[in-house]
This record gives C-alpha cells, sequence and structure tokens, in this order.
C-alpha cells in the first residue's frame, strides 16, 4: 500500500484506527477451542466484526510463535485471508525483528515476500543495515521502534546523547535511511508529551501509536500532540478491542469497542 | 543448561565454538535440494560433523523464517534433533526478540519452552520488561545484545551517554535484571578493542562473540581482551563453517574448518 492510498482510506472511512491481534488461547472464547485452528477462527472473526472501524491489522508475532508450528500456520492463514478479503487493509507484522545486514535480508524476505505484509516492526539498537534490508521493496514499509510504550523504555530511551535524547537521535538518523513514503515510527501514546518533539524531527512520518487502551494512554492527547495535515497516525489497540469480552459475544463486543474508537476518530479526519 | 556445566564442557573439549546454522538454499549444496527437507539435512549433517569441535550451536531464525511453515518445520527439527541426539550441546535461538512485558514473555514460551532452546538473543532497546520475562526459567539463559559485529553498530551503540557509551549502559544496567548463571552479552569480535571495557563491567558473564571469520575478527584478539578465569567466551562462526564448500564435500569441509578453530583454541582452555 502506498502513502496516498493509506491517507485515502482514512478520509474516505474516517478512521486511523489499528486493531492488533495479540491471539491468547487462555483468552479466546471457549467455544472456539474445539475448533481445528482457534487462532485462525478467532481473527477471522475479529477482523470480519472490525473492518468498517479501522485501516490496518496488527498481528503479533509473538502470539503466534508461542505456539509453534501451528501458530505459524495461524498467522500465515490471517495474513492470508487479510490479503484475500481486506486488500485495503494496511498490515503490520509486529515481529520487532533487527540484525546484520543479511539477516534482515531474510527477515524481509519471510514477513514482506513470504508472508506478503504492507509492513514490519523493526528494532533499531544494530543501526543502519539492520534496518535497509527492510526498505527499497515497492509499496513495503520498514517501521522502526522510536519511543515505545512499556515502562522499560525510561532505561534507555531517554538517555542524553549530546543535544538530544536517544529516541530522538534514532528518529532523526534513522529517518534519512528512507522517508516518509516507506518508513513508519512506534511512538507509544503513554509518551504523549514527546509527540510534539518528534513532529519536528518527522512532519511528514506516519506514527503507529500502542497504548490506547489496556496501556492507558489517551487518543486525545495523542491527536493533539501527533497528528499532521495527512493525519499521520495509526493508533492501535489490541486488547481493549479484541478481548472486549470472552464469551460468545466476543465479536460483537470487538465491534463495539472498535466502533467507539472509530466514533472518537471521526472529528480528527 | 547450567553456568557450571557449559563450563565443564569448555573444560572437557577443549573448545568454545558456536557453529551458526543460517540455511540459505541458494548456498545449500544441490544434491540436498532433491530431499524431503533440505534445510534440516543440511543442518543435520553439519551437526554430526562438527559436533565434536563445539560445544553450542546457534540457529538464525531469519534464516528459517524466510521459507515460512516449512522453514519453521525444520527449525523445529533441527532443535528437536539438537535436543536427542547432542543434550551436552549449548542451544541458542539466535532471534533478536524484545517486546512489552506480555510479548516478551510469549516469545519465551515459543522459544524456551515450546521450542525448548537453552537461551535466546533479545534486543535491549526497549528495556527492563522487554528482558525480565527470559529471566527465571531453570537453566534458560537470555543473550542481550551489548556490542554488535556489524557496521551499524556505529549509529548508535557509542553514542556518549554521560559517562558512558549507550552499549555501556546497555550492559551495566541490564545486567542488574539477572546475573552471569542466566544472562550473557553479545559482543562482537569486530569490536575486540571494547571488550576489557566490558570485562570491567561484567567479568564474571560469558560473551557470544559472532564476527570471526566471515565478518574479519580474530580470534587471538577477542582471547587476550575478552577471556576470563572461566574462559567466558562462546565464539561463534557461520559461513566460514557451513559454506566452508557448496560441494558434496559440504560437511567434511566444515569439520576441516571448525576444527581449525578448535585446534586454535586448545591453548585457550
Amino acid at each position: 500500500m502506498t502513502y496516498n492510498e493509506l491517507i485515502q482510506q482514512i478520509r474516505t472511512k474516517k478512521t486511523f484506527l489499528c486493531v492488533g491481534l495479540d491471539p491468547d488461547l487462555s483468552k479466546i472464547p471457549s467455544h472456539l477451542l474445539k475448533t481445528e485452528d482457534p487462532i485462525f477462527e478467532f481473527n477471522k472473526a475479529i477482523i470480519d466484526a472490525t473492518h468498517e472501524q479501522c485501516v490496518a491489522y496488527k498481528p503479533n508475532t509473538a502470539f503466534f510463535e508461542a505456539y509453534g508450528i501451528s501458530g505459524w500456520m495461524s498467522l500465515e492463514k490471517t495474513i492470508n485471508y487479510l490479503n484475500n478479503n481486506y486488500p485495503n487493509h494496511f498490515t503490520i507484522a509486529d515481529a520487532k525483528r533487527g540484525d546484520i545486514g543479511n539477516t534482515s535480508a531474510m527477515y524481509a524476505k519471510a514477513f514482506l515476500e513470504t508472508l506478503n505484509f504492507d509492513s514490519i516492526t523493526v528494532a533499531p539498537y544494530m543501526g543502519s543495515d539492520s534496518v535497509k534490508p527492510f526498505l527499497g521493496k515497492p509499496n513495503k514499509w520498514v517501521i522502526v521502534l522510536g519511543l515505545t510504550s512499556n515502562e522499560g523504555a525510561f532505561d534507555f530511551q531517554f538517555l542524553n546523547t549530546g543535544t538530544k535524547k536517544l529516541f530522538e537521535e534514532v528518529i532523526s538518523t534513522s529517518s534519512a535511511w528512507g522517508n516518509e513514503t516507506n518508513m513508519m515510527y512506534v511512538v507509544g501514546a503513554t509518551k504523549a508529551e514527546s509527540l510534539k518533539e518528534i513532529r519536528k524531527i518527522i512532519p511528514e512520518h506516519f506514527l503507529l501509536v500502542p497504548g490506547v487502551g489496556a496501556q492507558g494512554g489517551s487518543l486525545e492527547e495523542v491527536c493533539e500532540n501527533g497528528m499532521n495535515n495527512n493525519v499521520g497516525l495509526l493508533i492501535n489497540s489490541s486488547r481493549g478491542i479484541i478481548y472486549a469480552s470472552t464469551g460468545n459475544d466476543f465479536a460483537e463486543q470487538a465491534r463495539a469497542e472498535a466502533k467507539k474508537i472509530h466514533e472518537s476518530m471521526k472529528k480528527y479526519c
């Protein structure tokens, strides 16, 4: 998907919600556990119920890998289902990969070719040759960790490195490796006060913003501080939507939660 | 495997070589491509040929994921083969994972339980809650990226953060989250001059050292600067061993290369 196509989807549907797919067998409604592939059936039901409320889906690879080969089969079925049935939704492999050049090239092949996601999240610690192999594929994206939503973000990301904090240095340096049409940044909603500074460094890039909902971030604050003329935000919610109910009505309740966020987003689109 | 068991293996076999398994279908000998699972057959042959020369194996997950589900099946077969046939070898999932707490817990389940590796490599950018979920499992290890072997390491890892460089800060801070019996650090052989400084911060920890061989690092320099009283090093070689030949004699040549390194290690054990 291109930069302009993503913006058009946001304008048309008046939403910039991304639904995070973190399927956990201990939280999936019990009636699905009797099916052949509970993880895929759960994702499929969530996707069918929420697709009108969002522009993106973000499967979190950890929640598939935890189940070994059967988990990877569920991941492949999930991305194929999205690509075949909802080709206008932006897809994110939330995989947090990154390694030396020849290895990152294999991760790029795995997620952007073999599985055919639109994008993948990448950790920046190993620098340019760990990120660049994900760039240069037509209409594919790399989403670099900038400032994350978790408590551990304070351990290293806020360290002063001369005139900048580490996360500012990471965003500033890495943004030169691509541009706003093939790179995005993860910026946690729980660090909304830093969004203004980040927007000075990368005014045009999309930001993938986790942390609204279960982690406590505020949609309004994120929009006030992080929005640009093209909206420029994908706000992710995972647990708050997909586990809104663990009963038979899980998909319906997921849709209701997504709809609440959708409603609150309309005025910004 | 415990800290003492690993030291005992090193002393008994007089080697601290780790063989990296980066199976690439474009480099695997052509006669193996006709088998049902070329990646596993390649790994199996390499393992059988080199096990006397090394104390550890390090499958690189990118080279399995690039082939989708069949790649994950090869990965599972490879770790099962190691666990069933060579239980005294230390196994490393070179996966470079790391995410918020609940997600890292799923990665820990994936690699340390479901696949049953002894250890996993983890990227530190997201801080304590991205690393701690990998700790606390009996006889399991987390191997944190300290100073990596690639050129991109200079982008961020050497930034000055007050009195320390970022990689020193990462090692110093994170080493308090565990101890030398459940944590190791990746330190690239191409940055051997930094090993002395790193040893001041973590005198007792094992270091996993990639970059000898194809990447140009020197075994002697690493040993001079990085060794401790328990050896304290696992020196990895991947491409230099596994692609020593791409002909029918690939396993034999891999063994010959591993043997060369083994020979040069004996005097240090």
